[in-house]
């Protein structure tokens, strides 16, 4: 079940890849679509050990829960959407892409995804 | 002159603060509108840190650089636009601002805080 709201969300925003994920880097669930951008599980575990860092840290400074994140670089755009305190999904697309709708996706798809996870 | 252009991307954006910044997380320049927010440079350090670190784990899994970093917390909007190597912006904003003018704000001024760092 996982699976095909993660191909969902991965499909419409013409995305490479979403993964769900806990903060100790565990993948749950991953879909990728046919690509040429190789293996992007090694991201998918930096950003688990970087949010699980910014998530202690800003805890401390008292600037609430994290509920996103997003990184550009010259080849990716990746959205990360906090599902709880254990799990998280990391959407990866092409730089270009259109990164308003991988929100909306990743915000429409959220409370399905937090009532699999109980 | 850095100054004024922090301080036009806090107004127009109705944010909170904005800050230029080294990798090595010393301030250069930094505009704060009058606000109950408490003191906002402890989380800019943090961010020249993290940032830091993203900076040379995405270099090694060859991403391309990091151009924009976004965080979405309960009580704030972050968006992070690196400037060159050494330097970066961190917009400040609330939960609910309008973060694509806060965006759009730090894509316009980019050329000149650029232009101002030679």
């Amino acid at each position: 079940m996982f699976r095909s709201i993660l191909q969902g969300i991965v499909e419409e925003a013409e995305g490479y890849s979403a993964v769900l994920m806990g903060y100790d880097g565990l993948a749950v669930e991953q879909y990728d679509r046919p690509a040429e951008v190789g293996d992007l599980t090694s991201f998918a575990v930096e950003y688990a050990h970087i949010l699980k860092e910014m998530k202690d840290t800003l805890g401390v400074l008292n600037s609430g829960e994290i509920e996103e994140l997003t990184v550009r670089t010259e080849r990716f755009q990746i959205i990360i959407r906090t599902l709880n305190e254990e799990y998280f999904v990391i959407l990866t697309m092409k730089a270009n892409g259109n990164y308003g709708k991988g929100r909306y996706l990743l915000s429409r798809d959220l409370f399905r995804l937090r009532e699999e996870l109980q």
